[in-house]
């Protein structure tokens, strides 16, 4: 259940860091880390923290770049501490291990009961991304994610170590899938299309910035504010493929009349 | 409120782990840090792991014993992750942060409803001890204690850092304190443009279907199925003015760009 759920650090600073959140994920049966360019790793630094975790951090995974991290998740959650220009829709621990863990009837897919109803349904794949020491996630990163996630805490000291954050989400997931597995408290949504990862997600945002741009509502120059305002909007609706299909079918027929007006 | 609940960490071993708990503890709001016995302190270490919570450091109390450290407490309650062969009742950390912070009536001191009814009233003093990181709390050190906490983990991985389970239990006590709720820098969406009504959002769907039949997309004969997919796709997101604006004005250039092409 909590197999799914990938812990990504990007580019965390000290390999220790790295150990002891190996080990606050292992205390919470959870396996499954991505690194973002790491400054040191492996490192004796980090099996030493991790202390008896080493086999989360002889699993883990090295990437380059977020996309790569995230490209095949369907939900992707970013841990940050602070307030955005553009508003993001938030998340506490709690909330963002029932997001991810609950499935509740009428919070499905079927877009009728929730303004921000993203659901996971069995088997899709889930970030929790975490952020460097020192500053966090940037802007672009953070529009790569769905959800932010701000742990409550002292506004006037609120920088937790990165191994206490992730400790916090992976004991609260911990503790709601222990109820969730009790209860059974999984309703499907069986027979819908699979919801669409980042990677398709990103090609159709590289879509729509040209058709847009094709058509002359924006100037590529001028156009990232607006396209930050679509993400928040696309992002917050979670497509299916179905239903992206559609969306980037309306953007080639756009972009076929600005070619047939060109001609 | 949180400022009558004492952290006790006994014998630490690592003085970089008694920074760490310290900056956990501040993280939450949380100021009382009581050290009995540790190995080394006050340390380099110790300062450096607080990072930028060694105001907490500065205030520890140092004493010998245990016994000292909960002299003036009304409920002490000791973290644990072993069994006992003698059982002790035992608390979540939850439990522990509601036990504490809760005052339900009929759970006060009356001893009239249950077995381990122990409540605390406003102003009494409790202390949350925390054990060695090799060997935790001796038995009788359990012992003075009315409650064990046992935060729920792996059972096959359960040793948690000492700094992590303080960091879940002050989480916890935070969250359930309300602190949380008032802490917040910015909750919901404020400042944002208000939300579309049903008539607005009614006129930005025929405008859609207009759009759509201009630029060759679809035939107003055939369009039911796809206007039904692209409602359930626009009623999940809820969107507000500013952002319909922004679609609208999309719609309003791909319209332009029809009409330029018939000219």
């Amino acid at each position: 259940m909590l197999s799914t759920i990938k812990i990504v650090l990007v580019e965390t600073t000290h390999p220790g860091n790295i150990g002891a959140v190996a080990r606050a994920m292992k205390n919470m049966k959870m396996h499954n880390l991505w690194l973002v360019a790491p400054k040191i790793f492996p490192s004796a630094d980090a099996t030493s923290r991790a202390s008896g975790a080493d086999d989360v951090l002889a699993g883990a995974t090295v990437c380059r770049t977020l996309q790569e991290a995230i490209a095949d998740c369907q939900l992707v959650i970013g841990a940050s501490a602070r307030g955005r220009t553009i508003s993001w829709p938030e998340l506490t621990p709690r909330e963002c291990a029932e997001k991810i863990l609950i499935n509740e009837p009428g919070n499905g897919r079927d877009g009728s009961q929730q303004s921000c109803g993203i659901h996971t349904i069995p088997g899709d794949k889930v970030a929790i991304v975490f952020g460097r020491e020192n500053s966090g996630l940037k802007n672009h990163e953070l529009d790569l994610c769905h959800f932010l996630l701000r742990i409550p805490c002292n506004s006037e000291y609120s920088s937790l170590n990165i191994a206490a954050a992730v400790q916090i989400v992976c004991y609260e997931l911990f503790v709601t899938s222990g109820l969730a597995a009790q209860e059974e408290i999984f309703v499907g949504d069986k027979g819908e299309e699979p919801l669409a990862t980042a990677a398709q997600m990103e090609s159709f945002y590289t879509h729509l910035a040209e058709a847009l741009t094709d058509i002359g509502f924006m100037h590529p120059a001028k156009s990232k504010s607006i396209m930050r305002r679509l993400r928040r909007i696309y992002n917050r609706i979670q497509l299916d493929t179905k239903e992206l299909d559609i969306l980037r079918g309306i953007l080639r027929m756009s972009q076929g009349h600005k070619r047939n007006t060109d001609v």
